[in-house]
């Protein structure tokens, strides 16, 4: 536990003196011992006599490699023998290795030849460490040979992992269950792989200056785990931190920006068309408690508000400037607001890095830092906070409140998501832009939400994490009390070449990304739609005290698809034990099947729903209800959406409340009872069995990430 | 190419005379050799020295293996040595062999022990055939060793297999970038391995009575695959040939139902909520032209027309019968239609196999093959068919007249598919329901389908075929004239259980499903909404030429999930060559993205978008768009709509036609919008970047298996 941090670092200091940015074997060895991490035993010869004895101590066979501080691909150079199995072979290898390195490379400093214990049996698998420009130090495993290469199995966690992380990754990549024993092979020891892991996670975490570490091979066995090769590549010029202000302090700030007492528009008009104008339509007609003060150079009055030509003649204070005026006009303006003590600068310009100006957007920034003002954007259509029904932004108002929480990085992304809220009719608490983030980013934002008692859901569309790191460290701990959904775009190379493009933000690595927002709690939405649908429905839905679902259905071919859908969503139908069987069968034909799916078959008056839905409640080992109905002329929609709320309110009266989502299988009423499902708290779906069943599986993700099942 | 089948056919002959299920490993050889099955040079030794002789002139190493028919498994009974490396160890080894055989097995018949050329190198793959209870004899490949076990990366075909099925087995598991050469690993000789492949598949496709076989390992190497173990179990009781009329008859038969000239309604009722007042209401109301019969044992008239109290009182011929009456009365009521020479009867009623009376329905069953009615159903809704405004059903009737066929074997489906058909104004031309399939299924109505001029697409919810090597040769032929596509309930273990108990079918491998749908053309359609969507657009969409998709997007953000979306599809996003980048830069802003995605920045008048488009419809190297519209003042989405409808139209004058969908992000508006886009025959939809793509790709699928883009 305790590591030898000394050690390495005078390892360390060695190389960089030397001016080197790899470690030579040996050196790997030492820093391997120093913190854990399980390696061969061997020694350095400096003569084909030692290498004999070396390998004579330890044992044959042996694996010979050459010592040298500039041949880092010793296999290629013919530096690398395997299988040493005598003395005598032993010294053959010697002389061979160093007439291989000097043909390769005449000039190179030869330090000898490493003679190694040679491992053999066990699990070949690989550990190792990179540096990822937006999430720093990652660990890394995943199997030998042709299953990293071809089938690209291998998985990341941010370092340092912990030991939790770390066991984890055993089950995170896709041959994991070779590691219990397949084909009659012994499972490895968990604990042991784990361990070395962990501790390659440490190393790294504590020597910044350590860009890449590959164990290749790691021998894994029931006995332990052992790294065959140490290979450590060093970067001297670490890249420099990044501007974070506490989270106090941001929550103080975001606190002034969500929820302003007085907002300027900085290009107010009353011009039709013009930004500046629907600005100000949108804060009036929104209807916005707090001060509007538009500013403008020359009017007195624009939409019945006194005007002032700049923030700083206003009289009293202003936590947020809108600006709705050109790029080039933006920094003067900001440096006004900023001996205004303005909190927040919303810059709905476009013109700066995404059009290639980046000079311009870094001048802004640092006028933001001098001040002290937190930047919205460049290049956004603004924000919407509903609980204090402020719209901000140049986009059409919205007002239908409600507890999700929506971002996004394209301003066309935000208004598909101010469309399908209207249209979905979905409760929202904020949507803002992000842009081109050259201040605030999701991690300030979610450090907001966490605290806003009116956000319950958080989903946000991004197409690179600037800051990677504080985003993992605050996701990991907002997604302990509310869901944190994410849709990444630009998952694929297609997808991040033209994210690239587009935002001139270097797009990262999916499979990165991946297991990084797992490991941080975060949910990830695999599309559009789906965030959507997710921020939609998971703000509705309580939270399941347990793993056991129960479809009941109308429709047996509904119910065949649900369990589908189950499957794919990682949800768990209950075996459905004896006594509940015969509960539920009391209530359903004797053709219904049995079992789960609870099949109520077709024809079935709406007391049947209600019988069985009540049942499915009210019974403790069921933890969370998936309905299929059928449109049918002895329970019609509208009658099964109200008898299905009749149930839920008489239980949660009952103090009992578990999620329950449905799918409706009918003509076209059953939309109008889709709606009113929805409405009290049931996310509903016509023609439709995927996306119920992917909400709940979507809730389940979260609940069990935040500990709150299992 | 021609094979030895009087070989294999005394080799079985022998086999079953003997009473034996399995071959012993000399015959399996003979087998082999009959159907140019490479195995290793090999002979039988009845003595230590003659296992030496052998080993001698073969090159040792050699593996040696009991003979004995009483031994299957050889392995178990410590019947196997491999890495036999010199005469004298073949001695020993064959005394070991016969003493653990005989402590085995003490009553075992030995024929000795067979020495056989031990292979090395090359990559360790496993060939095989299975008896599937649907499809029939199928052919397995896949690699060996943990690949198969762990991932089951394995891969079907119907055999027997073309050499292209068999090609195109090699890249249909998840790890066939190994047989490429990996690692410094030799490409193997794919040509060999295929044709070892296919005659396999040729070898039981040609004796059914071999129910499985298993090549385990083959070596695959540069020069040729060689199979270094052979297990063939043979069945003697092969399932029945199914009833199967010429699809000559199938084309006739469905003629006369789908569009009959004259139906009677068993079981016409005047009295509202009855069924069979429902099918009366619904033809008479859909506008059917045809002469409709009420039958009824007492009224003299219902709903304006002459009632009968049997088909057989009516004077003129009756094609079709439509079943609303009591399961009870079917049988007899059919039986009546036979003797009228009623070509179908559309069974309504349930009561049969699904509530557990499979004998009722083995009795309507031979009933209607004695007198040559085909059924449909029992336990459905019945069907429409458009074009004859047909509604025999008693649900809802649908008239929004297109060119999508439908069927389920749901009832709750079908109602899915009519709400969602109506909601979204798809044309139907038929919906079918199938129901428990005790005659006509789904290979009937593709059958009929092919043929059907109003039919363009075809889309199918299915739990299971009850005969899927008929379904595959139909759909094999059919799909290269028309898409058709498929959902597949029960794809999974849970969901196959559910299904099994919804229709008493055994539900099927899924992994066979979707090798052999693919094989057969058919599109796989993940979920419910999914196959919805697929219908309804592609019925829309013309076939692309080739396959460079480009997108034009207003919208950065929807350009980056659209580029996913394509990845995740299979679309190809063309490599924009420099004269047409030129070109398309010609029309958008400076700071536009060059390349594809085309992005023509946010704030762009209507103009820019006409622009673009038209020049992706008039290059002849582009073959499909995807648009990304952003809501603006500049160009609201109506106005988006026309103009994309004009430019369509401006080209279709020129004969231009090339496959285009829309993604629209905005306010409500893009909804109407996107309606308006749809009627025009582009595929529209709003607040979603993943639909639009999923169904071009769809198209895509369809084209390239039919031949049709490559």
């Amino acid at each position: 536990m305790a590591h030898d941090k000394a050690t390495v670092r005078t390892v360390l200091d060695k190389a960089r003196s030397d001016g080197r940015d790899a470690l030579t074997a040996p050196e790997g060895k030492l820093v391997c011992d120093a913190y854990g991490i399980a390696v061969p035993e061997e020694g350095v010869a400096g003569s084909a006599a030692a290498a004999a004895t070396l390998g004579q101590a330890m044992g044959f066979p042996v694996v010979m490699k050459i010592v040298s501080p500039d041949i880092l691909h010793k296999t290629e150079a013919g530096g690398v023998m395997v299988g040493v199995k005598s003395a005598a072979e032993a010294e053959k290898a010697y002389e061979t290795i160093l007439a291989n390195a000097r043909k390769y490379k005449a000039a190179a400093r030869i330090d000898g030849v490493q003679v190694q214990q040679m491992l053999q049996g066990g699990q070949e698998v690989i550990v190792g460490a990179v540096t990822d420009p937006s999430f720093g130090k990652l660990v890394a495993f995943g199997m030998g040979g042709v299953l990293v290469e071809v089938l690209k199995d291998i998985t990341f966690r941010l370092a340092p992992a912990s030991q939790e992380d770390a066991l984890s990754m055993l089950d995170g990549i896709k041959a994991g269950d070779i590691l219990k024993g397949v084909r009659g092979g012994e499972p490895v020891s968990r604990e042991a792989l784990a361990t070395l892991i962990r501790n390659v996670s440490e190393l790294v975490g504590d020597f910044p200056e350590i860009a890449e570490l590959d164990l290749n091979p790691v021998f894994a066995s029931r006995n332990g785990a052992i790294a065959a090769d140490v290979r450590i590549v060093l970067d001297w010029n670490p890249p420099p931190q990044r501007y974070r202000p506490s989270q106090q302090e941001i929550v103080r700030q975001m606190n002034r920006i969500m929820r302003p007492d007085s907002v300027a528009v900085i290009g107010a008009s009353a011009e039709d068309g013009k930004i500046g104008n629907s600005v100000m339509k949108n804060l009036i007609n929104g209807g916005y408690a707090g001060k509007i003060y538009p500013i403008h150079p020359k009017a007195a009055e624009i939409m019945g508000r006194k005007a002032y030509a700049s923030v700083k003649d206003v009289p009293g204070d202003i936590d947020v400037a809108v600006f709705a005026i050109p790029a080039k006009f933006v920094a003067s303006a900001l440096a006004e607001c900023g001996e205004k003590k303005v909190s927040g600068a919303v810059l709905i310009p476009s013109g700066f890095a995404e059009t290639g100006n980046v000079e311009g957007q870094k001048e802004i920034q640092e006028i933001g830092r001098n001040y002290g003002i937190r930047l919205m954007g460049p290049n956004i259509y603004g924000y919407y906070y509903t609980p204090r029904n402020l719209c901000a932004t140049f986009c059409t108002p919205y007002g239908y409140k409600g507890h999700a929480a929506l971002s996004s990085q394209s301003g066309g992304i935000g208004m598909a998501i101010i469309g399908f809220s209207r249209s979905a009719k979905m409760g929202v608490s904020a949507i803002v832009g992000l842009g081109n983030k050259s201040d605030l980013d999701e991690d300030d934002l979610l450090t907001f939400f966490e605290q806003d008692d009116d956000t319950h859901v958080i989903a946000m569309h991004c197409e690179d994490l600037k800051d990677g790191r504080s985003f993992a460290e605050v996701a990991q701990r907002v997604s302990k009390k509310k869901p944190v959904i994410m849709l990444k775009a630009g998952r694929t190379a297609l997808g991040a070449r033209a994210a690239s493009s587009h935002t001139g933000a270097l797009a990262g690595n999916d499979k990165i990304y991946d297991d990084v927002l797992r490991q941080s709690g975060v949910i990830r939405a695999p599309g559009l739609r789906d965030m959507l649908d997710y921020a939609r429905a998971l703000q509705k839905l309580p939270t399941p005290k347990g793993e056991n679902v129960v479809i009941i259905t109308g429709a047996g071919g509904s119910g065949v698809l649900l369990s589908d859908a189950c499957v794919d969503n990682g949800l768990s139908l209950m075996r459905m034990p004896p006594d509940l069987d015969q509960a539920f069968r009391k209530f359903i034909p004797p053709f219904g099947a049995a079992g789960n799916p609870v099949d109520i078959t077709g024809g079935e008056p709406p007391k049947t729903y209600q019988n069985t839905i009540r049942l499915g409640l009210e019974d403790e080992r069921i933890h969370a209800l998936i309905l299929g109905y059928w449109h049918t002329i002895i329970t019609p929609p509208m009658v099964f959406a109200r008898l299905v709320v009749e149930v839920v309110e008489e239980m949660k009266a009952k103090g009992i409340e578990k999620p329950i989502v449905a799918s409706l299988a009918g003509d076209v009423e059953v939309e109008a009872a889709a709606e009113h499902l929805y409405d009290h708290g049931i996310p509903a779906y016509a023609y439709s069995t995927e996306i119920p069943v992917a909400v709940l599986g979507a809730k389940y993700k979260w609940a069990r990430g935040a500990g709150l099942v299992r």
